[in-house]
């Protein structure tokens, strides 16, 4: 662990750099992935499965009957459990609805926005040893309450050609329409395009490896929107004397176990903290079953000791951390001040895995510094705004002038020209 | 123009289809140009401005005085017309404000999303011919509702070294904190990376060429954000036999005029109404000062019979236009239905030049079938949606359980442990 005491400003980006990584090889295995689906379809996602997979699937569309397997697989602990965590994310997204917004500009001229769902979603789901049906609900949940019509899910099937039961059973839960044995960059380019038994996704969530989230980013160029640009997991802490060391060095833990280029960072204004929460690390850390990958991450973590809050504050915003746990006796002056965090958690019983799981927000959020200009993942991302106007003779006769008046000065005669006619025929009585 | 009656829904994607261009040659310029900005900075702006602009500029940030001046060159009726346009955009946007969203999913489990400003916003507003002085309305005015901190604008200096006057008044009347005198890519690379002069943006937001718009991309991958992804202007109008003639006429020549690439089509169920159409466009056309650019377009615009309204709403919503006027006796029909479209615009009196201009709604509009996935800009582009919990011991007991479950079953022991611990000092009394 890196200890770093009251660095100065100047130094804050070095500090706090993020491990960037080249994609220019991984550039050209997709591009060419990508027209191979996008000319042959079914056939190429076949045979990318088989490649990257290792299993031949016949019927790329999971059953009705695997589906029936899949729940009758699942726990009644951990159905309890899953049950539990929908509940509380359905309550928070459906409280994220909006009305309608309607002005009456000036008398005549009625403007409203509304949102309607994207018609078409893509979820891709990872598969591998730690199969993520949580994904599941953080994505298909708001889909569904956003009326999204179309949920399609991709995620690769195992060396028998199975998807993990829980994430099927989640999926099968939360309203996803569609899902499908197929992963990898041959599932984001079948989303892309569409394909004989895949439908094309207006937009594409989810999280994946380096593979996929180049295939999301390439996908962008095809017309598809994505949730975000991705990156390594974060997690920021600042505590004082409050915070409890052993909790606080769990948090970090939790962490450090997604992977080894995970980002770590503790910021305090006690050292008597910093030294108790590295202690408190190397007990728990002997425990962890992901032992291995967690020490890496850890020993690239940082324990930064500063003066005090303001400076702390500064330093986080500067960072604009995915996840942000705040444990101090200033809290409200973090919640206050915090202007690029993907997710905030406060206080010595607020966990970043009560928010992985089961708080009821969300946990696809912005890494990377992303926090400083995109949102998380929310009821919004599965819909887009659109404005409506209906303006009426009075309206017209309102505001013509002025739009007569700029059109003219931009140089677009026929812009002024479509209200000109209007209030002429208004003015003779047409 | 182009008449098609009762096309099959088979052949709507190729009679929908737009132009496209490639960009392959454009992206090498662009690349070496962000190469150079980012390594020389305001160097590299001043060699690129002189290249492309042809005007050597001792001073990017345009100064108190100039602003002085340009607000003594604007005529009082031009003020008038854009305090009027502001107003609108105002209370429009001003509207879009949302509440705190806050709902204690279980008892003790208190979950909150807030929006909070992008803190750097760059605005970027094309030179030449046509000075867009509403596009710097359109984007200050909510940027400045929104909070945002820093607004710095972007436009290219003419052969004097000067930016419009009218562009110049606009920006400094919707609170824009920095003018300079920049265009084209290295304006773009300058925001990405800043200059010794430019500020870098978290945000970048306008229109532009292809030169811009292949920057603003390529900006994306140094990790900023831009307001939606660009195409040539669009407008698909839907009328019967209560539309006047010579107003859709004016409506569709209005977005002709944009460019020789701009998107025109009327669908109508009346074959009466589109022969009359066709019939005043001629008339109109030569009226027109851009007649030239208008004529090409037109000359590729298509006039689309259906049967009924439902067909028509179907077509409609496969192509996703970017301005989509509604004027037929069965508007509620179209309101109610339109799934995919930036902005509507209903009525006989309700022109495309309205949104253009002065009703209050904003003109940046997702082209080239973005309405299936992004929203037009409006408040919300400009901040970031981000979540907040806070837990109480009682809240954990709650969902504690749950959680572990989870962990445990997706392999995240960590993550797990950071909640049994907690569960164990509250059980212990701690």
């Amino acid at each position: 662990m890196n200890k770093i005491y009251n660095p100065t400003p100047e130094t804050w980006s070095d500090i706090l750099e993020r491990p960037t990584k080249t994609v220019d090889d991984i550039e050209l295995t997709v591009k060419e992935i990508f027209k191979e689906v996008q000319k042959k379809g079914d056939e190429a996602v076949a045979k990318y499965t088989s490649l990257f997979d290792g299993v031949a699937i016949d019927k790329l569309e999971v059953t009705k009957a695997e589906i029936e397997t899949a729940v009758a697989a699942v726990s009644t602990e951990l159905k309890e459990a899953i049950q539990l965590a929908k509940n509380n994310i359905e309550k928070f997204h459906a409280a994220q609805k909006t009305v309608r917004v309607a002005v009456e500009t000036v008398a005549g001229v009625e403007c409203w926005q509304e949102k309607r769902p994207i018609q078409k979603i893509g979820l891709y789901i990872p598969g591998g040893t730690a199969p993520l049906f949580s994904t599941v609900l953080m994505l298909a949940v708001p889909a569904n309450i956003a009326g999204c019509k179309e949920i399609v899910l991709c995620s690769p099937p195992d060396k028998k050609g199975n998807i993990n039961p829980a994430i099927l059973y989640a999926a099968n839960l939360c309203g996803v329409t569609k899902i499908l044995k197929v992963g990898g960059i041959q599932a984001i380019a079948a989303m892309t395009f569409g394909t004989e038994t895949i439908p094309r996704a207006y937009k594409i969530f989810g999280p994946g490896n380096q593979f996929v989230t180049v295939a999301k980013q390439l996908a962008t160029q095809f017309g598809v929107a994505i949730d975000m640009p991705a990156g390594p997991s974060e997690l920021l802490i600042v505590a004082d004397d409050t915070a409890v060391p052993a909790f606080v060095a769990s948090d970090l833990l939790s962490q450090a176990e997604h992977g080894t280029d995970s980002q770590v960072i503790l910021v305090s204004t006690s050292k008597t903290l910093i030294d108790a929460v590295e202690e408190e690390i190397q007990i728990q850390l002997d425990a962890l079953p992901r032992k291995d990958i967690a020490e890496k991450a850890i020993a690239n973590s940082k324990l930064i000791f500063v003066e005090n809050n303001q400076i702390a504050l500064d330093l986080i915003n500067e960072y604009g951390p995915e996840h942000f746990i705040a444990c101090t006796s200033s809290d409200d002056f973090y919640i206050d001040g915090i202007e690029n965090a993907g997710s905030i958690f406060i206080g010595n019983y607020t966990p970043e895995s009560a928010g992985d799981y089961a708080s009821g927000t969300n946990h696809t959020l912005p890494t990377n510094g992303y926090a400083k200009n995109y949102s998380g993942v929310n009821l919004d991302s599965f819909t887009k705004s659109m404005t409506f106007q209906k303006i009426s003779e009075v309206g017209i006769q309102n505001i013509g002038k002025a739009i007569e008046v700029m059109a003219e000065e931009e140089g677009l005669q026929a812009h002024k020209n479509a209200v000109t006619l209007r209030l002429k025929a208004i003015k003779d009585g047409k």
